[in-house]
């Protein structure tokens, strides 16, 4: 792991939650993208060396709209950045905790990520995360 | 806010907890401390310029406790380092934030801390904190 590359902050509505992070931040949200596959657009603040990332759902029964429906709003989950995905997935594997998936996935912000379950990291939803060359 | 100065994780017990971020971050917790008037005992861990958290409580009426009781353990708040806390603390309140209290306390690992009602920023309890001198 090298460093938190953002977190994830699940919102009902980009449209109300972008101005509210700007206020809160007192920076602009430079970014927002949808990701098709996982069903979810995403807005992007930079802090440091880190990034905000706000994700609202594009489909009432994508992953976002159910936490949201179970949860409410709120902070969803911690990325890392890493050098070699792969290699971190494996010793992460090793060392027992469960990939949510076996190969890398293509994510927002010119990524490549993987989550792991929460049930073995303190409730926490992981995600790795290795820019795309 | 300058940066993400930590992300604060609520654990049941941080005899168990702390290996397994060790294992998680592959580095090991440089320290911990407890922060009597906050009634929590807390860990730390470097990754970059950030630091993970993990905050147990000593006392079953503590806040940490009445929250994992609720909520369980999981990700509990974003803290961002400013240079000026009162200032902060001013412009926020000024943009319609609720500060939880009038004014800075003194938090974990040296610094003086004030959050914010997490009703306003989106169900995220946000800690402001700076350096003390």
């Amino acid at each position: 792991m090298l460093a938190v590359e953002h977190i994830g902050i699940a919102v009902e509505n980009l449209q109300v939650s972008i101005p509210l992070f700007e206020k809160l931040l007192n920076t602009n949200c430079y970014k927002t993208e949808k990701v098709e596959t996982e069903k979810v657009e995403t807005a992007f603040f930079r802090q440091g060396e880190t990034k905000i990332e706000l994700v609202a759902s594009t489909d009432p029964e994508g992953v976002i709209a159910k936490y949201l429906a179970k949860k409410g709003p709120g902070l969803h989950h911690m990325a890392f950045a890493v050098a070699d995905i792969r290699a971190e997935m494996a010793r992460l594997a090793a060392e027992g905790f469960t990939l949510l998936s076996p190969e890398p996935k293509p994510g927002a912000d010119n990524k490549l990520v993987c989550f792991l379950h929460p049930k073995d990291t303190n409730g926490v939803l992981v995600e790795l995360c290795q820019e795309k060359n």
